[in-house]
C-alpha cells in the first residue's frame, strides 16, 4: 500500500486499549492523552470501563473509559486509534473485531503498528463500502538514498537521543517545542515514530523504512522543513540497543543535528526487552553519541532530560543535581519541572557557535 | 511478494550488463565472474559483444560477451541474472525487454535490485505461463525483532567492516572462507548482499530489511549457522557512511562478531556517492568500530584488507607495510597476495581468547 499522510484536523479520537491499558503498553494512547486530550472523546477498554483514567495511567483526567466503540461513537468519536505500541508492532488479538465495529459506525481507523490495516483485504473492502479511511501511519513514502544534504541546511537542529527505548525522547522533544513556542521562537517538531505523528501530523516512522533508505527519509524531513529556524527531531531507540541501534544511527546521520539532548529514565537499570544488559554510565552515552556523529557533522550533547518518576520532589531535584555533576551538563525533568533550563542551554549553545 | 530462497545448483547464468559493463556498475556480474565463472555461460552486452571480457573488467577470462539473451541461451544459459548494482537499486532502462526475452526463452530471471520483478504483474504472468521462476534476491523473510542472542552463540564470528561502500568486504570475506576451507577448517560464509547471495546461495540482504527488524535478520543468520565453528559474515556500508551507516550498525550489533577485518581501497580518497567527504584515517575506523561494538559484545579489529589495485607489486607491498605501521595490525591484499596472513591473525586471535 502506498504511503498516505495523516492529518489531525477535525478528529475526535476513541483510543483502543482493550486489555492493554497500562503506562508501558498503551504508549500511543498515553502520548495522545498528554499532548492532545482535547481531541480524545474516550478510551475504549472493556476491563476498565467506568473507572478513572487518570488513576490508571496518570493522564487523561476526566476522559471517560467506555466498554465499546459504539459507546465512544455516541460520545462523538469519529476515529478509532489503536492505542497500543508493543514489541514488533503486532496487532493485538481481538482488536480486528473492534476495528470492524468502528468501520461500521463510520469511523476512520488509525493504526501505528507494523501489522498493517492495508494488508487486510476485508478491512479495505469494508472501509470502501462505508466511505471511511484506514490510516497506517507506520508506512513511509518512497525516497531516494540519503545524499548527506541535511548538514548543509543552515538552521538549528536538535535531536533527542536516549539511553534506551521508551525513555521520554518524544516527550522531551515536545516539551522543548512547547517551551520555544512559548518564547515566540520559530520551532518545528519533527515526529519520527507513530505516536509523534498522531500527536502532531508531522514526520515519518523512520523504523519502518527499508534500511538502505532510512537516512534518506530522515534527510527528507530536514530538507522539507529547511525554512524553520529551529527543528526539534524526535529520537528513536539508542545507539547501543541490540535491536534498534541501526534506526538510531540512520536518524542521527540523516538529520545531521548540531545539538543533542540525552534522555534517560532515572529508575531504569537494564535495557527494555533485554533486561540482562545493564545500561552504560551516562557519560559513556555522551561520548558514544558525540563520537559517532562526528564524521558527518559533529554534534554536542547540550543537556540531559531525566524522567524522575517515582522520586518525590526533593529526591528528584537531588537526582538532577547528581546527573549534572556526573556529566557536567544541565539536567532537567522537562515534563515535571519545565523545559526552560534545557531551552536556555540550547539557545546559549547555538548563540556560541 | 514473499521471500523465496535462491539456490545455486544446476544454473547456467547469462549476466545482463547491457550498456553498463564496467568494474563499478557491473558489480554483481564481476562478483559472479570472479567467484563462480564455471556457472556463467555468457555476458550479455550489446556494446561490447565479441570483445574480450577479461580486458574490460579484469575477470571472466574466456567467457563470451554476446549481444542478445537468445545468443546466451544458445550457449546453454538457463538463467538471466541482472548484473548491475547501482545507487538505489533501480532497474536499468531497457532491461525489462531483455527480461521478457529471457522468460520467452524459458530462462529463470535473477534480480538483486531494490526494484522488484515481483512488483510487475505482466512479468509474473509471463513467467507463470512459461513455467519459469523470477527471483528477487533482495527480498528478505519476515523475522522477529532482534533479541541480542547472537553474542551468546559459542563460535568464532568474523565480520568484515569497511572505510566505505564497495571496498572489497564481500571479496575479502570470500577469500578468507576459501583460505579456511583450504586448511580444512569448518568455515561458513554468510552473505548479506545480493551479489554474495547469488555467489553462495546463503544469507539475506540486510539493507532491504525494515529498519526495526534489520538486527533481528542479522541475528537469525548467526543462530541458523550456530553449529559452524567459524562464521565469516560479509559486511555492508561503513559506520560513517551518511546513507548506509544504519545498515552497518544493525549488522554489527545483530551478528555480535568477536573479530573484525577492516577493508579499504588504497586509491580511495573521498566517499563513494559523496566524493566531497574525505575518508577518516584508518586508525579512526579501528577506534569507531571497536567503540561502537563494545556495548553489545566487544569486537577487535584483527587485520586490514587493502585493495592495492593500481599499484605495481613493490608499491603494493610497501603500501601494506605502511598500513601495518600506521594501525599496528597485519595488513594484506587477500585477492592479490593471498589471505593466509589474515587467516593466521584470526586463528591466533581466537586461540588467545
Amino acid at each position: 500500500m502506498p504511503y498516505q499522510p495523516y492529518r489531525t484536523d477535525g478528529r475526535r479520537m476513541a483510543l483502543l486499549c482493550d486489555g492493554r491499558l497500562d503506562v508501558n503498553t498503551a504508549k500511543t494512547a498515553t502520548g495522545l492523552l498528554i499532548w492532545c486530550p482535547e481531541d480524545v472523546a474516550a478510551v475504549v477498554d472493556r476491563d476498565h470501563a467506568g473507572r478513572d483514567l487518570q488513576q490508571i495511567v496518570g493522564c487523561g483526567k476526566g476522559i471517560p473509559i467506555v466498554p465499546t466503540v459504539a459507546e465512544a461513537a455516541r460520545l462523538g468519536a469519529n476515529q478509532l486509534v489503536i492505542g497500543v505500541a508493543n514489541l514488533g508492532g503486532v496487532m493485538v488479538p481481538g482488536y480486528r473485531d473492534r476495528i470492524i465495529e468502528a468501520i461500521g459506525l463510520g469511523c476512520d481507523v488509525v493504526n501505528g503498528l507494523h501489522d498493517l490495516l492495508s494488508d487486510d483485504a476485508e478491512l479495505i473492502r469494508l472501509a470502501d463500502e462505508r466511505g471511511v479511511t484506514l490510516y497506517d501511519v507506520r508506512l513511509v513514502p518512497e525516497v531516494p538514498v540519503g545524499m548527506n544534504r541535511a548538514r548543509t541546511v543552515d538552521n538549528n537542529r536538535v535531536l533527542t537521543v536516549g539511553t534506551d527505548c521508551n525513555v521520554g525522547k518524544k516527550m522531551s522533544t515536545l516539551a522543548l517545542v512547547r517551551e520555544f513556542a512559548r518564547r515566540g521562537l520559530d520551532a518545528q517538531y519533527l515526529a519520527t515514530g507513530q505516536t509523534g505523528i498522531m500527536i502532531s501530523g508531522t514526520g515519518y516512522c523512520i523504523d519502518r523504512a527499508i534500511c538502505d533508505f532510512a537516512a534518506g527519509l530522515a534527510e527528507k524531513m530536514v530538507l522539507d522543513a529547511a525554512d524553520r529556524r529551529w527543528l526539534f527531531i524526535e529520537g528513536q531507540g539508542s545507539i547501543d540497543h541490540p535491536a534498534y541501534s541501526g534506526v538510531t544511527l540512520s536518524l542521527l546521520h540523516g538529520t545531521a543535528p548540531q545539538a543533542l539532548v540525552l534522555c534517560h529514565v532515572q529508575s531504569r537499570a537494564g535495557r527494555r526487552h533485554d533486561e540482562g544488559t545493564p545500561l552504560l554510565p551516562l557519560a559513556e552515552y555522551v561520548r558514544l553519541y558525540e563520537t559517532i556523529s562526528a564524521p558527518i557533522l559533529p554534534a554536542k550533547v547540550v543537556g540531559v532530560s531525566v524522567n524522575t518518576w517515582g522520586l518525590d520532589e526533593p529526591e528528584a531535584r537531588a537526582e538532577l543535581k547528581r546527573v549534572e555533576d556526573r556529566v557536567c551538563l544541565p539536567a532537567a525533568d522537562p515534563l515535571r519541572f519545565g523545559a526552560d533550563g534545557l531551552a536556555d542551554a540550547l539557545i546559549a549553545f547555538f548563540d556560541g557557535r
